[in-house]
């Protein structure tokens, strides 16, 4: 199979997967806005993080891994915001996320996506296996985050709408 | 753009995909093995189903919904299978949905990927959609069971092991 032909068989275009990835993180901010305050900082089930220490993950991961693709400069990947625990601040901070995503990814030309990287100094894959590890990793623990809503006794909002 | 650039901008080919849905289910397929027998098809949180539950409907959808993609032919989804609550029986299923889309994927050309389809006769949407939905339902799903695993005090597997 020469290279053309190679490139043909691809699937996914980089603007659906971006806007994959976004109904994705529509989402997750809809679950967010699901939790009680309170409880988005402090319920746990089996000694798990809270929900509002993973969506700090995913915040940590998502616009810093996106500049880092896009710059190749490497920081550390971190999992603290300043948020009072307030949901609001969080929110806040996954809206900047949002647009700083938008703003970032045409960044990034097909060519660069079988590109080998060493995400955060640690993480070896090429830029799509990190993006797909993104959205994946969001999947899980907001799913993560359904379990305790429903434990809580509030309906999450629907799998299926983004 | 023409219609030539537009495919070579897309990202992913229809072996990566596959090579991630089979690594996912991979490591689903050890997340069953990880719940305790009696659990697995007992256990719950929050009024949710078992784990057993969940893990029928992935199987109801992998297998016959690329069949489904492969022939056109529409079968109502069957999210219920004989198990005689035995997780060897479900892990045989899952062995053998593996062989079923590794065989029938290929059959599905590149260019059919953006042709639109009623899965199960319900659900609106393209070939690729549906199979990210297949993925990311999994996802979504699995992520639910590690929180029943830590529940029971039970270790999961780990999440980037594939």
């Amino acid at each position: 199979m020469n290279a053309t032909a190679h490139k043909t068989a691809r699937v996914i275009s980089s603007e659906e997967l971006l806007a994959h990835y976004q109904g994705h993180r529509n989402l997750t901010r809809r679950t967010i806005e699901a939790f009680p305050e309170n409880e988005f900082f402090s319920h746990s089930i089996g000694g798990m993080r809270t929900f509002a220490e993973m969506v700090m993950e995913l915040l940590g991961i998502a616009g810093p891994g996106m500049q880092e693709i896009v710059s190749g400069k490497s920081e550390p990947l971190n999992e603290h915001v300043e948020h009072d625990n307030s949901k609001a601040k969080i929110l806040e901070l996954w809206d900047q996320t949002t647009e700083q995503i938008n703003m970032l990814w045409p960044k990034i030309s097909a060519e660069r996506f079988q590109e080998n990287i060493l995400l955060f100094g640690m993480y070896e894959g090429t830029v799509i296996s990190s993006m797909l590890y993104f959205i994946d990793n969001e999947i899980h623990h907001r799913g993560q985050g359904f379990v305790y809503l429903r434990s809580l006794g509030v309906e999450p909002p629907a799998f299926y709408e983004r």
